[in-house]
């Protein structure tokens, strides 16, 4: 057995049996191996991002992570943009990046680099299986990583020698641990918090944004008065009729401190601090108010649903039912806003579909505008580097099949990982795409604004993606996935519909006025 | 005067006038700036391996250094892999990456990374400018290392902070180094081995490949007896009618074994050793024969012309007449094989054009085949990340305006950053692309076969970019490029004449039997 097969059957092992490929010369010896050891199932990408992004949303929704396969430090910093908004998502990723034979990297070939370099600030781990009986005891230990309860990526550097050459040996999975329970202390100061009668807020992130700490979050705030919001970038909610709501914290600096203005407790739960995304002169990082007290209720790495429960009933707590969420609603007419965009998704989302959120500025009112949609799943753009959108539906559409995708997606961030598009067509996916056209950089308009710049005609040539327009159909339909233009909100609620009801995917490209 | 217009008078006065751009937040002011500050060529990419690559091809043609404007850690991640390449080709880059304000990093914002270890490997050096003041400075520095002798890659990460607050001065030009004189010992030692007698190869590579060197070099082996090649993958070959010819290394282990065979003295003028891309299974890393002895007559940041000039003097050479390269030839007709498409850019490569080749191997035959085309540059990926081509193209065309580019682009490749096309359109270069759609990685059927390794059913499927095929026509009119499909030698050939007599872009799909 050779080192390649040693880390197919230890992969296998240990619980991960999809990987999202970029292979090269150096990795031929992994991809021979896929041949001979059934149960891999590898889905080839066209560019490392999509590959990484696509391991992030896969593991989103199955739980579980993939392995990656990317060619040599080239090939890995392809990846690293989707890789940076995984670690931030807390996704756990194997992480596969072939190189040099060991005794060629000396040489310096034109394709070497310092591969440990790019990798370590997007990584939990680094390893280098530089032999191959070592290669499966390193696959066991990523593995273990990458399903651990704080979740990340563990890189394992694989030399296409230690691949090749025979030796390898299996390893049995590692253990690896659950999400760590919360201290009686955390509960017991959470408690003491929200009965002291001081305003206090729940913000829910990570594994806190489930359906059913969300449910025992709103039976706290009920019974203590409490507020409740959701962090501002969430790695997966579960939300729709029948659920519970959770608004989340506002992008837009001056209303996350409006929001936390009369706010002087806050509680954390799954969640990080909400750090805003960039500094603007003169307004403030943090959107407390003076004197505002920081708790951890658990930690992002701990159980979060466990720790509301507890809490819930250290406060005498009582379930609260989800609100009335009304009548179905049906789809808008008439002008094409961004609510009357909202009201179309809330009517035609389907039950249990997965909606994929990269739509940056034109989408900041579709979250709260689709609360009363069929029961779905929110995935968003956590880590802030755009060109996830398409990736990360592409790997929940794997990680989760039998439910549709909706991936609603700005124009801009979409062409930064088009290739998605090929690989939802090769492996037939489910995946709505919904671009919203407004052919430019719409939030850096707003970025500009913001820290007090005017643009004038060279700046807006930078922030505008026209002459010429990109033509998002062709684009498509280019990479084999059919596609229609809708210019009226009419024409878009007709395609929504289509494209929701068929099989595999199907680009529309929503042309904003 | 703020940070980010010290930064652009500053670059202004270092002769830096072009920038290739994909900002975002953290930018703006550097944006705002191009506004008030007349004099930059900014260049807006769709995704950041673009502006990289471009900043290559610009430097290559140009002569001087380009910037660069990429956005956070996650921004150069996308742009390292054809830094990388840049890095091998000895380009001179100033890579400006904005990050986030200095008091709001310690925040860990999500886009907040370790930029520098992105950064290093891809580096001759990395700059930080933390305040205003200084940002004239390191600007200042980072010019002169991306123009001097050794080129390389000058990281400017720029604290937003330090571009918008008050305080910035402007720092005049820092001198920087032509290339070194070559000592005259290394003269006179190859002189000596050229004169004795031993079978010795003079292998010429970086500047070593211009006309002027090239014909030093054919006097040399004339008088001497000396074997002449080029290195494998050159930046900048000048060749075609009127211009002596020079071969290159193959890519190929054993064909380079070959070559080498019955060489005792090798000596290096402005080339690398000739390492083979990849270790294969019991094949040499070095294709030498035992005991052959390397020596360095010109280093890469030396100046190969001089050297080679004073080493025709020492050996008493004359200049010899470039070859007769006979009546002009026609394009071909019948069958589409390498050679006929070979001939057919013979016939159709327009006097002073540049050939851009990331043809990988489709186009392994096409460098020999095209000797006789009309005087040219040639341009080639160096470092050995795919993705290179389009951007590459796209800055050669800004960097040598009047001349036409021609993209010998392979299918798998193109894909990694098609979004180069829409810069083309946007910037109305002329450009045009000639996709060779063999439909897959057809390079790791091949080195799948030289790691001896047998592809079965799933190896194929990561190696074939097919189900659905790829239509290039219909990405490359999405991108706002005209572009047709040829399917016959007789079709290539018209479209070939066409697409080089128009102004702008045009790309054809050249559908491969």
């Amino acid at each position: 057995m050779n080192g390649a097969e040693s880390l197919v059957h230890t992969l296998l092992l240990g619980g991960v049996d999809t990987c999202f490929a970029n292979p090269g010369t150096s990795e031929m010896h992994f991809v021979a191996a896929l041949d001979r050891i059934p149960g891999m199932r590898c889905v080839l990408a066209l560019f490392e991002g999509v590959a990484t992004g696509a391991a992030d949303g896969y593991q989103r929704m199955a739980g579980k992570p993939a392995a990656t396969l990317l060619h040599c430090g080239p090939g890995l910093a392809n990846g690293i943009a989707n890789l940076h908004n995984a670690r931030r998502a807390r996704a756990g990723i194997v992480n596969i990046v072939g190189d040099q034979a060991t005794y060629h990297d000396p040489l310096d070939p034109p394709l070497a680099s310092e591969i440990e370099s790019f990798a370590r600030p997007v990584s939990a781990a680094v390893l280098r299986a530089a032999r191959p009986h070592l290669v499966g005891g390193d696959a066991a230990r990523a593995v273990a990583v990458a399903r651990g309860p704080g979740g990340g990526i563990a890189t394992l550097v694989l030399p296409s020698d230690a691949s090749w050459d025979e030796g390898g040996i299996v390893a049995a999975p590692l253990p690896f641990e659950a999400p760590y329970r919360v201290a009686d202390d955390a509960v017991a100061d959470a408690a003491t918090v929200l009965r002291s009668g001081k305003p206090a807020l729940i913000l829910l992130g990570g594994r806190g944004t489930l359906a059913e700490p969300i449910a025992s979050a709103h039976a706290i705030a009920a019974a203590t008065g409490a507020k409740l919001i959701g962090e501002g970038f969430g790695a997966r909610i579960e939300r729709g009729r029948g659920r519970h709501p959770l608004d989340r914290v506002p992008y837009v600096v001056e209303m996350a401190v409006e929001m936390f203005r009369d706010i002087r407790e806050v509680i954390l739960v799954g969640a990080d601090e909400p750090v805003t995304f960039f500094a603007y002169p003169g307004k403030p990082g943090l959107p407390f108010a003076p004197g505002t007290r920081l708790r951890v209720l658990a930690r992002p790495d701990e159980d979060a649903a466990d720790a509301l429960a507890r809490l819930a009933d250290a406060v005498g707590a009582r379930p609260v039912p989800p609100p009335d969420h009304g009548p179905a609603v049906s789809p808008a007419r008439g002008a094409m806003t961004p609510d009357a965009i909202a009201r179309t998704l809330t009517a035609l989302l389907p039950e249990d579909s997965i909606v994929v959120d990269e739509s940056i500025s034109a989408g900041f009112p579709f979250y709260s505008g689709t609360e009363r949609a069929a029961r779905h799943t929110w995935l968003r753009h956590v880590g802030g580097a755009i060109g996830i959108g398409l990736p990360l539906a592409t790997g929940a559409a794997i990680g989760a099949p039998g439910r549709r995708v909706v991936t609603l997606q700005g124009d801009g961030s979409a062409l930064y990982t088009v290739q998605a598009l090929w690989t939802q067509a090769r492996e037939k996916l489910d995946v709505t795409t919904v671009i919203f056209a407004n052919r430019g950089y719409a939030i850096l308009r707003m970025e500009m604004a913001g820290v007090g710049a005017n643009p004038g005609r060279t700046a807006l040539n930078m922030l505008d993606v026209t002459e010429p327009d990109v033509d998002w159909v062709k684009i498509a339909e280019g990479f084999g996935v059919e596609a229609a233009r809708a210019e009226t909100i009419e024409t878009f609620a007709d395609l929504l519909e289509l494209a929701n009801r068929r099989s595999g995917p199907f680009l529309i490209e929503l042309v904003l006025p």
